[in-house]
């Protein structure tokens, strides 16, 4: 059975580390090698450039040149760690990937949407199998992310109206690749969602 | 008289830092008001991915992954450094800028000059006024660019034959663009060099 790349994205506070972990442990139970990952980061170079992403001032950089940094951590992550371990035969479970680019920096400003895309296409030009999108309620979302201490928050600092528009362009993103992309309600409990997403997963392990 | 976006290009060791200095020292002589700057860097974000490019092992970026960097780096050069200069009425020299992308990322390998030239017309889309290459044989080039120890000279090290495909590449360059690019024989003595380009931006002066 060839391997899966599969992403987790949503707002923050939404659950996806945890789920991500979830996953991977299903994965393992059904017999597989998942490899666990994230981004910014994931591979030794992505993760200096996510310090320069995530740590500092949030306005240190313009909307443009996040872009290119996110996608040269991408481009790097792609080559060192997701594709390696892809020909190995082994799934690849992401926390984030361009849809989280396209949703962050181009859904929140409309007009940077089709350079989130044009980007995408030139040097990163590949989506993974299957992403699930973990919907919440950025109230709820808002409450668990802030009561994580990350250091790394600053995208957790941009307030409710900032997570409701994410929220929106995840749900439009699901709408426009909604043979890659499922909506999963993850207001549940953990547990409630880790077997939801794991059905899922199913269907496509047995297509 | 509208301010001027020069850069000065060529291969390492061809005297762009010595003639850089020069040609705002002169331009500070005609009474205007030169900003000297450089690339990779010339802003603290860009000086920071500066790092990233400059420091450690060469092979740690792919060429595509070194090309989402250097345009990173550029467009926060260009959005706090260069743009706010030139808004200002100063004319801005630079030592590189996107030709150095073009020759070193892309002449250097020819499949990927396409890729340097999309993601420059999204990302950055503007060209200087006036750049100046600086053509020199690279055996003479190469002893005085490994005289120099800056410590940040990974692109000194990768010898003759890529110093000679750099050359070449900036000559097309200047074939490419005869308008903006002018191709100057940079062995002679600096002092003649400097006046050689002062001349070449006088006429842009009076134009």
């Amino acid at each position: 059975m060839p391997p899966l790349f599969i992403s987790l994205e949503g707002i923050d506070g939404s659950g996806k580390s945890t789920q991500t972990q979830a996953l991977v442990e299903w994965l393992r139970a059904q017999g597989r090698d998942p490899l666990r990952t994230r981004e910014p980061g994931g591979s030794d170079g992505a993760e200096e450039i996510r310090r320069l992403l995530v740590e500092g001032n949030p306005d240190r950089w313009s909307a443009e040149t996040e872009i290119l940094l996110f996608t040269a951590a991408r481009r790097d992550h792609l080559e060192r760690t997701i594709r390696p371990a892809l020909a190995a035969g082994r799934d690849v479970v992401t926390d984030r990937f361009a849809d989280s680019t396209r949703v962050y920096q181009g859904a929140t400003r409309g007009e940077l949407r089709g350079l989130v895309d044009r980007i995408h296409a030139e040097a990163i030009g590949v989506e993974p199998d299957l992403t699930l999108i973990l919907d919440m309620d950025p109230e709820l979302a808002l409450s668990r992310g802030l009561a994580r201490d990350s250091g790394e928050d600053r995208f957790e600092d941009f307030g409710l109206a900032f997570q409701q528009k994410l929220r929106a362009g995840f749900q439009a993103l699901a709408e426009e690749a909604p043979g890659r992309c499922h909506l999963v309600d993850a207001s549940a409990e953990p547990d409630s969602v880790a077997r939801a997403l794991a059905q899922i997963v199913a269907s496509h392990l047995t297509q």
